[in-house]
C-alpha cells in the first residue's frame, strides 16, 4: 500500500488538544477512497453516508482463497478504573504500520454502546492523535447494528410473553387452529421454521392433519415456566430504574403479571451471535437455537420453537456486514459488535477479523483489541473467539501504564472522577517494579497460548525514564518477546513505530500452534477450573444454584461449551480489591447461565451489573448542536 | 423530466401476484440515478445502500428561492378495518404522473412502523403494481430515523427518573454541586442549556457562585410529582404485556417504584416533533420545550430543565433528512416521519413536502398521504400540519372503494381475517348509493378548506360498473371537482392516468386561498367544538378530568396551539360502529393532554391503545431469510 495517496501523517501540537478538537482539526477521506486502498470496488460495499461503509460478507467468499494477513491481538494489564489505553494503542499501532511502516493494516474495534456516551464515560473511539473518526458517528447510531440488536431481542421477549398469554387461555386444538390454520381450500400446512420444532420432538409427520391429539399437545404447547426465563429486553440506555420490573400489568393481560428486567442492548445474546458468527447461515442457526428458558418439564425452549428464529435473522440481515471507518492518519477501520465484556466474551467480531486478514493479504497486519485485562478479554479471545474462528493470531499485545503497575505495587486507589494521589504524578521506581507481578502474570498466561507477547508502554507525560526502563525489565524477564514505549496518544503513529516493529518482528518469528487453556470436551467444572488456576485461584466454590445450573446444562447436552468466565476485571480474583498477582485464594462460582446460541456457558463471580445508570449530572448537559453547522459539540 | 432514463413501465400479470412477488420482480434503479432525475448531485445527498438516501435539509437552503410545484394530498373515506387503499393510491398517482403524464413528481409517505410488520398487519409499501420499492427496506430499519426516536425518547425517560432519584437522595447543596462542579482552579460555571432554565426561573446570574440558597433550589430542585409525568418510555415492536408496568423495584433504586407503560415509537412526541419541524434550529427548541410532566407547584418540566434537549437533538441530528426511495416504476418516493395517526396528527414530514415541492418545481407534483378518514387525517393535515409549514395544498383526493361504501350503507360488518359477506362480492348499487353520505360528508369538510376535491374510486376486480358510476354521480353531486375510477393496484401507473388528469386539471384550476376550520387564538373548548361539528356532533361533553386539564394547559400558556383530536377512525363520531355519516350525537371528551414540543393539545375521545399486540401465529412464522442469495422471504 506504498503507492496510497489517502494516508496523511498528522501534524501534533502540544499540549495535547481535546479529543473531539483533534478529530475536527481533521477533514475525514471518503470512505471510497479508504475502500479503494483495501481494493474494495463498490460492489463490495455499501456506502452509510461519506464516512461509513458497511462492507459486504460477500467478500469473503469472492477472497476465500487469498491468504491471510498477521493476526495480532491486543490485551491489557489489570486495569485502573481510568483505563489503560487499550483501544488508543489498537489505533496508534495501526497508524505507525500504516501511515509510517508502510505496511496493509486494518484496525478491528467494537461498537461502543450508545448508553454510556450520554452517561459518564463518553466516547470510546480512542484518544489524543489516535482515534476513530469522524467521533459523533462512530459512538452514535453507526451503521445501525446495536438498534437492529435491540429491535431482534425485543421481537423475541414479546413472542415470550404473548406466547405464554395465548397458550393460557386457548385450548390445544384453538392453539393449533391458530398456529396451523386452514387456507381457502380447507387445507393447513407447517411453516418451514415449524418443522424444526416437529423434528426436535421426533414427529416426522408433514400435514398438520395427521397429528394425533397428543402431538398436537405437544407441538402447539411450549409450556414454558415463566420462572425459567432468561431472556430478557433490552435497551442502548443507560436506565436503571428498568434493572427490575414488573410487566404485563395491563387490564388485557389477565393478570399475567411477571417480574424481570432490561439489560444494556450490548449485552443481548445476540451480541455475541454476531461477533461469533461466520456467515448468514450460521446466524440463522445461533439465533434460531438461543435458548430463553425452559419448559414446565425441563426441556429448553427456543427461538425457532417459538417461529421467530427467521424474523429475528432478517433483522440482522445488514448487521452482520462490518462497518468500514477511518483513523485520524487515513488507515482502514472495520467496527463490528460489541458483546458485553462481562457476562459475553468482549471481543469484536470474527467475520470483520476474517474479512480484514484477507483484505491485507500475507504481510500485512490485522490489529484486533479484546476487552477488559488480558485475564478476561485475551482468555476469551483465544478460548472462544478463536476456537470458533479457527484463527491463529501469531502476536499478542499486552498494554501497560506507570500508573497502573503502581496501583498494583501498592499505590492508593484510584477512583474516577477524583484527583490522582500524588504517588503517580512522580518518580517511583520501587511502586512500579512491585505492580509488574500483574504484568507478569498477564505475560506468562498469554504466551502459554503460543503467541508471541510485546508489552506496549502506553507512556503519560509523567513517566519518568526510571521507571519505563523498570517496566521493560521485567517484561523481558517474565518472558515477553520485546517491551517498546510508545506515545501515540500525543504523537500519533509516529509515536508509536519502535512497537509496530516489534509487532512486525515477533509476527514473522512465531512457530508455535495455538494451544487453548482447555478441550472442549471435558465437564464444565474442569473448564471453569482450569481458567480459575490462570487467575492464580488455588480452588473454586461451587454455590447450590451453580450446581443446579451446571447440572442441568450437562443434561441438556451444553457441557461441550466453552467457558465465558463473568468476573471483575479490576482484579485477577474475583476481589476488585486484590490488586498486583493474588494467588492461593478459592473462586466463588455464584451461578452458572449458558447464551446457547452465542455458543458459550458462563458462569458469573460476584454480581454483575448489566444496566448502568446515569450519574446527576450526565455527559449529555454538555452535547449539544451547532445547529447552523450541523457540527456537534460537547461530546467525549 | 421527459427525458429521464430510469422511469420504466412495467408490465404487468393477471391475476394480480404476491405484493412480494411483484417487488421482486423488479430490479431496483440505483438511487443516485433517481437523484440525478431530481437535480440531486452526491453533495446533497447521502446514500444508504444502493437503494436509499438521505436528502440533506441543506437542500432546502438551496433552493429557498425556486418555486414551489402543486401539492396535493390524498385522504379517504371512513375505512373498514382492511384499508381502502390510500398508500396504493398515492404511490399509483404518481407513477402515472411521473412514468406515463411526463411530470415531474414525487411521492411523499410516512415510514411504518416496524412492530406490526411481525404482527398482523404486515408491511405499508403500497400493493399489487404501485408499490415502494425495495420492500423490504422499507418496511425494515429503513435508515434508522425510528430507532433514533426510540433512543431519544428513552434517553429523556431514563433522565426523568434518575433526576427524581437522585433529587431525593441529596441536598440542595450537593445536588447544586454536582450539577456545576468545581473545575480545577475551583471555578463553577453553567452548562449552556443550564441557562434557558435560569431565563424561565428569572434568575439573571452567568456565575453560580453568585446564587442565593433560595435560588439554588429553586434551580437545583426540579420537584417533579411522578403523577403528574406523561413522558413513557417507548419500543417499536408489538409488546403487549408492556402497557403497564412497575419500574423501580431493584434494590438499589430504593423503593422509588412508579407505574408506568411503554408506547409503540411512532406514538412518541418526538416523532410528532420529526414531523412537524421546519430545520435543524426548529427541531432543537421543540425538543427542548417538550413537556414530561409538572413540579409539585404546577409547573410544566422541560427537556432543556433536565439538561437533555441538546442530546436529543443530536440524537436526531441524521433522522431530519428525508430518506429517498422509488416506485416500481422508477418515480422518486421521500419515505419521513410516520406519528401516530391516533393521539399524533398522522402526517408525513413538512421538511419532506417542502425539499419535494422545490425540487419538482412549478408545474411538478408532490402527492403527500394523510392517515386514517380525511375527518382525521385530512382534517389534521390542514389544521395542523399546513398551519406549521405555511404550505397551500391545491388539490384534496378522497380514496373510496365499493367495499367501504356498501359498509356505510348498510352492508354486514367486515372484520379483518374472515371471509367478506356476499354483499360485498356481488353487485348492489343500492347499498353503494345509500353509503355515499359517507363520502358525501369527507367531500364538503375537505372542500371547505379551499382545495380542490378529486374522488379516487379504487377499482376491485368484483366492482361492477354500475357501481361505479354510483359513486362518480354522488361524489359531483356532493362537490368534488372529479371523480375517477383508478385501477392502479392491478395495472400500475397505467391504471392511474385518468386520476392523474384529474388531479392536474383540479391543481391548475384552483383559485381560493386556504380556509382553516378554527382560528388558533380561541379557547380549547371552541376549537374542540368547531371540529367536532365538523363530525355531524351536536355538541361536546368534558370529562371532570378533561376539564380540570383544558384549565391547567389554558393556566400554563398552551390554549393556542392547534387541536389533534385522538377519535376512531372507523366513524365521523366516537362510536366506531356507528357508519355512514353520524348525526346529532354528542362527542365525550374523556382527557386532554398535550404535545408541547410538537405543538399540539391532544383530546381523547374514548380509550386508544399506543401499543398493539401480537396474535397466536405472528407474520413473523412466515418470515425468514435465503441464506445463499440473502434474500427476504415471506414478508407481506
Amino acid at each position: 500500500m506504498t503507492s496510497s495517496n489517502t494516508l496523511r501523517k498528522v501534524q501534533v501540537v502540544s499540549p495535547v488538544p481535546a479529543d473531539i478538537d483533534i478529530a475536527n482539526s481533521v477533514e475525514p477521506i471518503h470512505i471510497s477512497q479508504i475502500a479503494q486502498d483495501l481494493n474494495l470496488t463498490p460492489n463490495h460495499y455499501d456506502l452509510y453516508g461519506k464516512y461509513k461503509a458497511k462492507v459486504l460478507l460477500s467478500v469473503l467468499d469472492e477472497l476465500q482463497e487469498s491468504k491471510d494477513g498477521y493476526y495480532v491481538v491486543v490485551g491489557g494489564i489489570t486495569p485502573t478504573p481510568l483505563g489503560e489505553g487499550k483501544s488508543t494503542t489498537t489505533v496508534g499501532l495501526c497508524q505507525a504500520l500504516g501511515a509510517y511502516l508502510d505496511k496493509k493494516v486494518v484496525t478491528c474495534v467494537r461498537q461502543p454502546s450508545q448508553g454510556p456516551t450520554f452517561g459518564i464515560k463518553g466516547g470510546a473511539a480512542g484518544g489524543g492523535y489516535s482515534q476513530v473518526i469522524p467521533m459523533d458517528e462512530f459512538n452514535l447510531h453507526l451503521t445501525g447494528d446495536i438498534h437492529a440488536i435491540t429491535a431482534a431481542n425485543n421481537l423475541l421477549a414479546a413472542a415470550i410473553d404473548t406466547r405464554i398469554f395465548h397458550e393460557s387461555t386457548q385450548s390445544d386444538k384453538a392453539l393449533f387452529n391458530r398456529l396451523c390454520p386452514p387456507n381457502k381450500e380447507g387445507k393447513r400446512s407447517f411453516s418451514d421454521v415449524m418443522f424444526k420444532r416437529l423434528k426436535n420432538l421426533g414427529i416426522s409427520k408433514t400435514n398438520p392433519d395427521d397429528l394425533t391429539p397428543e402431538e398436537i399437545s405437544k407441538f402447539a404447547r411450549l409450556d414454558i415456566d415463566p420462572a425459567s426465563i432468561t431472556w430478557r429486553r433490552v435497551m442502548d440506555i443507560n436506565d436503571r430504574f428498568l434493572r427490575k420490573i414488573t410487566i404485563g400489568q395491563g387490564p388485557d393481560e389477565k393478570g399475567k403479571v411477571r417480574e424481570t428486567a432490561f439489560d444494556i442492548s450490548v449485552a443481548s445474546e445476540i451480541m455475541a451471535v454476531l461477533a461469533l458468527t461466520t456467515s448468514l447461515a450460521d446466524m440463522r442457526e445461533r439465533l434460531g437455537k438461543m435458548v430463553i428458558g425452559n419448559s414446565k418439564s425441563g426441556d429448553p425452549v427456543t427461538a425457532d420453537d417459538l417461529g421467530v428464529g427467521g424474523a429475528l435473522t432478517v433483522l440482522m440481515k445488514d448487521a452482520i456486514n462490518p462497518t468500514l471507518m477511518q483513523t485520524l492518519e487515513g488507515t482502514p477501520v472495520l467496527v463490528h459488535a460489541g458483546p458485553f465484556a462481562n457476562i459475553a466474551h468482549g471481543n469484536s467480531s470474527i467475520v470483520a477479523d476474517k474479512i480484514a486478514l484477507k483484505l491485507v493479504g500475507p504481510g500485512g497486519y490485522v490489529v484486533t483489541e479484546a476487552g477488559f485485562g488480558a485475564d478476561i478479554g485475551t482468555e476469551k479471545f483465544m478460548n472462544i473467539k478463536c476456537r470458533y474462528s479457527g484463527l491463529k493470531p501469531q502476536c499478542a499485545i499486552i498494554v501497560a501504564t506507570i500508573r497502573a503497575l503502581k496501583m498494583h505495587g501498592g499505590g492508593p486507589a484510584v477512583v474516577a472522577g477524583k484527583p490522582l494521589d500524588h504517588a503517580y504524578l512522580t518518580e517511583n521506581v520501587a511502586l512500579v517494579e512491585a505492580g509488574c507481578v500483574n504484568l507478569a502474570r498477564h505475560i506468562s498466561n498469554t504466551k502459554a497460548y503460543g503467541v508471541n507477547v510485546v508489552v506496549a508502554i502506553n507512556k503519560f507525560s509523567t513517566d519518568t525514564d526510571a521507571e519505563l526502563s523498570a517496566v521493560r525489565n521485567a517484561s523481558l524477564a517474565a518472558g515477553a518477546y520485546d517491551a517498546v514505549i510508545s506515545s501515540h496518544h500525543a504523537h500519533g503513529g509516529r509515536g508509536a513505530v519502535d512497537l509496530g516493529i516489534a509487532v512486525q518482528k515477533a509476527c514473522e518469528n512465531v512457530a508455535q500452534p495455538l494451544k487453548f487453556l482447555y478441550p472442549l470436551d471435558v465437564g464444565i467444572k474442569e473448564k471453569i477450573e482450569a481458567i480459575a488456576k490462570s487467575y492464580g485461584a488455588s480452588g473454586v466454590e461451587y454455590s447450590e444454584q451453580a450446581e443446579k445450573q451446571i447440572e442441568m446444562y450437562t443434561k441438556q447436552g451444553f457441557s461441550g461449551l466453552p467457558i465465558c468466565m463473568a468476573k471483575t476485571q479490576y482484579s485477577f480474583s474475583d476481589n476488585a480489591a486484590a490488586k498486583g498477582a493474588p494467588s492461593g485464594f478459592t473462586l466463588p462460582i455464584r451461578d452458572v447461565r449458558a447464551s446457547i446460541g452465542a455458543g458459550f456457558i458462563y458462569p458469573l463471580v460476584g454480581t454483575m451489573s448489566t444496566m448502568p445508570g446515569l450519574p446527576t449530572r450526565p455527559c449529555f448537559y454538555d452535547i449539544d448542536i451547532d445547529t447552523t453547522t450541523g457540527k456537534v459539540i460537547g461530546l467525549s
